[in-house]
Protein backbone atom coordinates (compact mmCIF):
# COMPACT_ATOMS: atom_id res chain seq x y z
CA UNK A 1 0.00 0.00 0.00
CA UNK A 2 2.47 2.14 1.03
CA UNK A 3 4.28 1.93 -2.65
CA UNK A 4 0.98 3.15 -4.02
CA UNK A 5 1.12 6.76 -2.66
CA UNK A 6 5.03 6.55 -3.49
CA UNK A 7 3.81 6.73 -7.10
CA UNK A 8 0.82 9.05 -6.84
CA UNK A 9 1.89 11.62 -4.87
CA UNK A 10 -0.59 13.48 -3.20
CA UNK A 11 -0.43 17.54 -2.62
CA UNK A 12 1.36 17.73 1.08
CA UNK A 13 1.55 21.35 2.74
CA UNK A 14 4.90 23.16 3.10
CA UNK A 15 5.69 26.72 4.56
CA UNK A 16 7.90 28.62 2.58
CA UNK A 17 9.93 31.64 3.29
CA UNK A 18 12.03 34.36 1.69
CA UNK A 19 15.96 34.92 2.26
CA UNK A 20 15.62 37.38 4.89
CA UNK A 21 12.59 35.42 7.03
CA UNK A 22 10.19 38.48 7.05
CA UNK A 23 7.03 36.74 5.16
CA UNK A 24 6.29 33.12 5.29
CA UNK A 25 3.21 31.15 3.09
CA UNK A 26 1.77 28.28 3.48
CA UNK A 27 1.34 26.59 0.35
CA UNK A 28 0.02 22.93 -1.23
CA UNK A 29 2.49 20.91 -3.78
CA UNK A 30 2.64 18.11 -4.81
CA UNK A 31 6.37 17.94 -6.07
CA UNK A 32 9.39 20.16 -6.06
CA UNK A 33 8.32 21.45 -9.70
CA UNK A 34 5.39 22.51 -8.64
CA UNK A 35 6.33 24.15 -5.26
CA UNK A 36 8.66 26.09 -7.60
CA UNK A 37 6.49 27.56 -9.97
CA UNK A 38 3.60 28.41 -7.31
CA UNK A 39 5.97 30.15 -5.49
CA UNK A 40 7.35 31.60 -8.41
CA UNK A 41 3.91 33.11 -9.62
CA UNK A 42 3.00 34.25 -6.09
CA UNK A 43 5.98 36.35 -5.90
CA UNK A 44 5.80 37.71 -10.05
CA UNK A 45 9.23 36.94 -9.95
CA UNK A 46 11.02 34.21 -12.40
CA UNK A 47 14.27 34.84 -10.58
CA UNK A 48 14.10 32.31 -7.99
CA UNK A 49 17.45 30.26 -8.15
CA UNK A 50 16.79 27.66 -5.70
CA UNK A 51 14.97 26.23 -2.25
CA UNK A 52 17.00 25.32 0.80
CA UNK A 53 15.77 24.00 3.62
CA UNK A 54 15.17 26.74 6.49
CA UNK A 55 17.17 24.85 8.85
CA UNK A 56 20.16 24.49 7.42
CA UNK A 57 20.22 25.64 4.38
CA UNK A 58 20.06 22.13 2.37
CA UNK A 59 19.78 22.53 -1.21
CA UNK A 60 16.23 20.57 -2.26
CA UNK A 61 17.38 20.65 -5.80
CA UNK A 62 15.93 16.49 -6.54
CA UNK A 63 12.44 15.48 -6.46
CA UNK A 64 13.46 12.43 -5.08
CA UNK A 65 14.67 14.21 -1.90
CA UNK A 66 11.91 16.36 -1.96
CA UNK A 67 9.37 13.73 -1.74
CA UNK A 68 11.15 12.71 1.89
CA UNK A 69 10.23 15.93 3.38
CA UNK A 70 7.79 15.89 6.19
CA UNK A 71 4.83 18.12 5.83
CA UNK A 72 4.99 21.45 7.00
CA UNK A 73 8.55 21.41 6.48
CA UNK A 74 10.12 25.33 6.05
CA UNK A 75 11.72 25.95 3.03
CA UNK A 76 13.27 29.01 1.81
CA UNK A 77 13.70 30.36 -1.47
CA UNK A 78 16.76 32.22 -3.05
CA UNK A 79 16.41 34.60 -5.70
CA UNK A 80 19.17 35.45 -7.75
CA UNK A 81 22.28 36.30 -5.70
CA UNK A 82 20.63 35.58 -2.46
CA UNK A 83 21.92 33.23 -0.06
CA UNK A 84 21.05 31.19 3.00
CA UNK A 85 21.90 32.73 6.29
CA UNK A 86 21.18 31.02 9.68
CA UNK A 87 18.41 32.52 11.42
CA UNK A 88 19.60 35.35 13.42
CA UNK A 89 16.89 35.66 15.80
CA UNK A 90 17.92 33.02 18.14
CA UNK A 91 21.73 32.08 17.83
CA UNK A 92 22.05 31.74 21.10
CA UNK A 93 20.43 29.22 22.65
CA UNK A 94 24.10 28.54 23.65
CA UNK A 95 23.44 31.81 25.86
CA UNK A 96 20.71 30.70 28.06
CA UNK B 1 10.28 -8.85 7.84
CA UNK B 2 13.20 -6.68 8.75
CA UNK B 3 15.68 -8.57 7.25
CA UNK B 4 13.82 -8.55 3.97
CA UNK B 5 14.50 -4.62 3.79
CA UNK B 6 18.41 -4.84 4.51
CA UNK B 7 18.85 -7.05 1.43
CA UNK B 8 17.45 -4.43 -0.64
CA UNK B 9 18.04 -1.25 0.58
CA UNK B 10 15.97 1.72 -0.33
CA UNK B 11 17.68 4.94 -1.71
CA UNK B 12 17.52 7.19 1.71
CA UNK B 13 18.14 11.33 2.07
CA UNK B 14 21.55 12.32 3.18
CA UNK B 15 22.56 16.10 2.88
CA UNK B 16 26.02 16.46 1.81
CA UNK B 17 28.05 19.38 2.73
CA UNK B 18 31.49 20.67 1.04
CA UNK B 19 35.07 21.12 2.99
CA UNK B 20 34.20 24.77 4.05
CA UNK B 21 30.39 23.75 4.74
CA UNK B 22 29.57 26.63 2.17
CA UNK B 23 27.66 24.30 0.10
CA UNK B 24 25.02 22.10 1.31
CA UNK B 25 22.42 19.76 -1.02
CA UNK B 26 19.80 17.03 0.19
CA UNK B 27 20.73 13.86 -1.98
CA UNK B 28 19.59 10.23 -2.31
CA UNK B 29 21.74 7.39 -2.19
CA UNK B 30 20.82 3.78 -1.30
CA UNK B 31 24.54 2.98 -0.30
CA UNK B 32 27.80 4.35 -0.20
CA UNK B 33 29.34 3.85 -3.44
CA UNK B 34 25.85 5.53 -4.90
CA UNK B 35 26.19 8.26 -3.03
CA UNK B 36 30.32 8.47 -4.03
CA UNK B 37 28.69 8.69 -7.73
CA UNK B 38 26.70 11.23 -6.96
CA UNK B 39 28.81 13.60 -5.19
CA UNK B 40 31.55 13.24 -8.39
CA UNK B 41 28.71 13.74 -10.76
CA UNK B 42 27.29 16.79 -9.22
CA UNK B 43 30.82 18.10 -8.83
CA UNK B 44 32.19 16.84 -11.73
CA UNK B 45 35.10 15.92 -10.26
CA UNK B 46 36.98 13.11 -9.86
CA UNK B 47 38.31 13.96 -6.56
CA UNK B 48 36.92 13.02 -4.08
CA UNK B 49 38.44 11.48 -1.70
CA UNK B 50 36.07 10.32 1.01
CA UNK B 51 33.35 11.01 3.03
CA UNK B 52 33.28 11.83 6.58
CA UNK B 53 30.30 12.54 9.52
CA UNK B 54 30.27 16.51 9.30
CA UNK B 55 29.75 16.29 13.08
CA UNK B 56 32.81 15.04 13.57
CA UNK B 57 35.18 13.80 11.03
CA UNK B 58 34.14 10.50 11.40
CA UNK B 59 35.44 8.39 8.03
CA UNK B 60 32.74 6.75 6.38
CA UNK B 61 34.39 4.36 4.23
CA UNK B 62 32.48 0.79 4.55
CA UNK B 63 28.83 0.09 3.08
CA UNK B 64 27.88 -1.81 6.05
CA UNK B 65 28.55 1.27 8.42
CA UNK B 66 26.99 3.41 5.78
CA UNK B 67 23.94 1.22 6.18
CA UNK B 68 23.62 2.18 10.12
CA UNK B 69 23.47 5.58 9.32
CA UNK B 70 20.23 7.67 10.22
CA UNK B 71 18.05 9.68 7.22
CA UNK B 72 19.53 12.91 6.72
CA UNK B 73 22.68 12.23 8.28
CA UNK B 74 25.18 15.17 6.87
CA UNK B 75 27.84 13.93 5.04
CA UNK B 76 31.25 15.88 4.29
CA UNK B 77 32.87 15.23 1.27
CA UNK B 78 36.51 15.62 0.95
CA UNK B 79 38.84 16.05 -2.17
CA UNK B 80 42.26 15.47 -2.12
CA UNK B 81 44.28 17.50 0.39
CA UNK B 82 41.49 18.31 2.18
CA UNK B 83 40.72 17.68 5.79
CA UNK B 84 37.73 17.92 8.13
CA UNK B 85 37.86 20.61 10.31
CA UNK B 86 35.37 20.97 13.43
CA UNK B 87 32.55 23.53 12.93
CA UNK B 88 33.94 26.77 13.79
CA UNK B 89 30.79 28.10 16.07
CA UNK B 90 28.96 29.53 13.26
CA UNK B 91 31.43 31.18 10.54
CA UNK B 92 28.52 33.35 8.85
CA UNK B 93 27.07 34.59 11.96
CA UNK B 94 30.14 36.48 12.19
CA UNK B 95 30.17 38.21 9.06
CA UNK B 96 26.82 39.63 9.16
Amino acid sequence: AHQLFSHVPRPKPFRVTNADRSVKKGMMADGLLDLLNKVSESLSSDDIVVLVLEEDGTGVDSEEFFQTLPENTVLMFLEKGQKWTPCSTSPSRNLL
